[in-house]
């Protein structure tokens, strides 16, 4: 199979009660692609970087499988930056710079070896950018996967809707859903999202975890409760590159292999909350994961 | 085996998005032993009440097998009034009332036949009234659970360690416990007030359900999603019985049954939240509470 990843790749300046970091690599492309290579090995990036984005970082993750083909390199321009600063409790953050830089003109152009990807994760960008991608596909993806947030809910809802309508996961936080549905009660909430058009939910909890709605299942997905978060940065983007990851290796997709793929999601997100940027993504071994996984179960199980 | 539940039993007057309702029953004995009385049929039960309090209330619990010999009732006196109101979140409330009255003369006299109790919940009240009870044991129970909250810390944090450095389990929802172990971290904190005395510690997260600590284990049981929560008061102590009352009924103290004990804890308290007061917990068929344990196991369990 191949997984096609739209979403930023850009620099990064964090700052969290455990410390601080400038201009590291980030971005949401960045952060599901080197998830997802852990788990697949045909992946599609679809970014725009400027002249200053590090090129054995690109080569990097071309040699763990994912293609740089659909990166467009804009040299004299420099690459999308975010600065942020967590509170204490690292469930909120204040964003203190963002500068577009290229991502102010990404229209995205996808080269013809990307149109017949079987799975398609749609990065939070703008939903015209969203549908455009979805436009140049030849073949009907298996599996589109569209991560969105409340600031295109705020300025953009009807192209937003549109684009909803046409994937089958969507992935939101818990404020999100509430956002796009009217409605304070998640389960209702997710219902009406569901008739939207998609026929998953996912909601995005943070450090309680993910909730799969499904037709009128549901799968809870706890994060693994970690001794130290240093950097909460990627965790949503990780979560999503490596529930497709994991899709797009088994190419299955019946509602156990959903759960398992959110298992996978939540496990690689446990990882990339240990470090700042993608310090500890870069660097995880299979045993690692294997074991995580196995973390996972121990803290779900049960017989009644 | 026998369960002794100490707590109030009290009137309420709640206000939620979804209504209002006036001097209903409340209290955290009342909602404990209920919960239990689906699990296990003897059950001790420990309280004060005033004159106004409904006998066929306190009939009802005894058919069953709520045992009211260890209910002081002061015929001349009111009893524990508290009025709320939930903030459209439901996750936090204001306290309008807190009327003691008969409670600040709380000093609770076991009778004999309570004494050989094998499992004991502590709910909620000053530390020296937990100890007072444990005092009064003349077998030592096979377990002690404590319920505090951070009023007790505030004002009787020196007690209150006491109390909890000779209980088994200690029930505390996330603030708290980074109150009492001065760590923001679930998992240090976790650490450290196992370090207190306690063998096991349940942090309890309100929407997004409990956590088991206990040794170097975690168990996660989510809450429910639920489409309409009417009124979460008194949802942890219907946690708290289902758990004790499971244990209970039970006898066995493997971490597999305290891991059991935690789902029939979430289901019990998932019931709770539907209706106002204790409207439906008083209304429980077997039947649905064997349907909604499915629910739990379909919401949580996975296949690697």
């Amino acid at each position: 199979m191949s997984l096609l990843i739209v979403g930023t790749m850009a620099f990064d300046s964090i700052e969290t009660p455990y410390g601080k970091v400038e201009m590291v690599i980030g971005g949401a492309c960045t952060y599901a692609s080197w998830s997802a290579s852990y788990l697949t090995d045909k992946i599609n990036m679809v970014s725009i970087v400027g002249g200053d984005f590090p090129e054995d970082e690109m080569e990097t993750l071309n040699k763990r499988g994912a293609s740089s083909e659909g990166v467009e390199i804009v040299k004299d321009k420099k690459s999308f930056f975010w600065a942020g600063k967590y509170h204490d409790n690292m469930n909120s953050r204040d964003t203190l710079v963002t500068d577009l830089n290229v991502l102010a003109d990404f229209d995205p152009v996808l080269p013809d070896s990307y149109k017949n990807s079987e799975f398609v994760l749609l990065g939070n960008l703008t939903p015209e950018v969203q549908i455009k991608v979805m436009d140049q596909m030849t073949t009907k993806p298996k599996v589109i996967a569209l991560d969105t947030m409340n600031f295109w809910m705020d300025i953009a809802m009807d192209t937003l809707k549109q684009a909803i309508a046409r994937v089958d996961i969507l992935t939101i936080n818990d404020e999100e859903a509430r956002q796009l549905s009217g409605e304070y009660s998640l389960v209702t909430a997710a219902d009406k999202i569901l008739e939207m058009g998609p026929k998953a939910l996912i909601i995005k909890k943070g450090e309680h975890g993910a909730l799969l709605f499904y037709g009128d299942k549901k799968f809870y997905a706890p994060a693994l409760p970690i001794a130290v978060v240093k950097d909460p940065t990627g965790a949503g983007d990780t979560f999503a590159g490596g529930f497709m990851g994991y899709l797009d290796k088994s190419g299955e997709l019946s509602y156990e292999n959903l759960k398992r793929a959110m298992i996978y999601g939540s496990t690689m997100a446990s990882f990339c909350v240990e470090e700042f940027s993608l310090e500890k993504i870069q660097a995880l071994t299979d045993e690692e994961i294997t074991k995580r996984l196995g973390q996972f179960k121990e803290l779900t199980q049960f017989d009644l």
